[in-house]
């Protein structure tokens, strides 16, 4: 399953240099990763209202390839790269034009807030709609 | 009571016309009013933990005089402008060096998050901290 | 002329209060600005290329009348309210539902920056745009 | 050289979950390699001003492991950790208390604005200060 994001570059996103601050690229891969959720057909608000399900993050990257300028239009395309027993790394790669902007990744934990924090085995459910071709790591 | 917040503008605070992106003056009047509640010995984070209440926005103001750069360092002077019953008016006046960047306001509820979130009176031992010479404004 | 701009709620947009943190109600004024000048015909960036024209804020404001959430889905409502020889004041209606859940306004200065900043009169092919109906105020 | 920048989590930080919005990391890391550029006394403002130099980003990465909270004070401590030819990478260790709640680095190029951005050897003026135990890689 691969989901698409887009966006348009706000004049609030920009900084002295005339580009975009950096850390604005992983607001981004977070607004990216719930819409992944949402097109799976898990958002993220019904997960936590309905399951105590949260995906806090362990790890980000990104690589910065041509800067992003005002009012440019913008496609974040991701998908599950890697699928683990909890935890699964979901690559976003921005695309402005026909060229490659930036591309990230996130690794994030499936995680129960039940009680307290406690990362829990992805369920089947969700292990198809991200991966349906088994591709499944071991981890 | 008069309180001071002393912060330095963040290269992320600008935007591509090379000044601080006016939304932050906003962020900056926040963290003064959380100075200001820390001054007079009721912590936002305390007040929450203790008493479940909170101080959300009515409506918030500022003027803009002279743009902040990257660098600048920068005083928010802060103090109660008027106290009315369950509400208070902050205002909020940026220094740079001897001259005033921005002149702003914020209008908050004295709210407890008890159960459904309710204005309720500001206790006497917050009025005496915020006004201690009776300055108190009918409301 | 009258301009619309739809946004959603981003988790980041939110605080721990679990509710739309305030300054970001600015930063949509902002946006809301820049697609009303698109909208009329002259957007921001063309205006600033061809033009050497900016509209720096002199102030800002924002009452705030029902919390966002994560998710929300909310429209701005922007028209010209007060329309100067080389200021307007632009209105912006933060419409969730059937309910505002904000009304804010900008005051901004029409200004070239081909030397040092310097406020204009507004040209009247913007001021027809802004105020079709001959409703200009003094000033 | 190692430099330190101290901050506090500021109530806007947080998100909906109650601890930081993990993107703040990153606002928190180049901050820290502008008070490590000041720290080697060549902040970054009088790097550009004099030199027309700035260091974009190529990557960024963090790895989180315990979050942090409104009020949480945190020290952000900084090195370059490999000195190529005209790159660098920066590590920045969060620690909180006696725990490191995040550690991240940024890689980043020594690059000229003078004329179209073009990265540049870094001098060796600066990378005595980086690395004074010839400790450099090659690259």
């Amino acid at each position: 399953m691969k989901s698409e994001h887009h966006f348009q570059v706000r004049w609030g996103d920009t900084d002295a240099a005339g580009i975009v601050f950096y850390p604005n690229f992983y607001k981004w891969m977070d607004d990216a990763t719930h819409a992944y959720l949402a097109a799976i057909g898990y958002p993220s608000s019904k997960l936590f209202a309905e399951e105590q399900i949260g995906v806090p993050l362990l790890e980000a990257n990104c690589a910065f390839k041509r800067p992003l300028l005002f009012e440019d239009q913008v496609i974040v395309k991701s998908y599950v790269e890697e699928l683990h027993n909890k935890v699964f790394k979901i690559k976003h790669v921005f695309v402005k034009g026909d060229q490659n902007a930036a591309e990230g990744y996130e690794v994030r934990a499936w995680t129960s807030f039940k009680d307290k924090p406690k990362a829990q085995p992805i369920p089947d459910r969700i292990r198809e709609k991200m991966m349906p071709k088994a591709e499944t790591v071991e981890g």
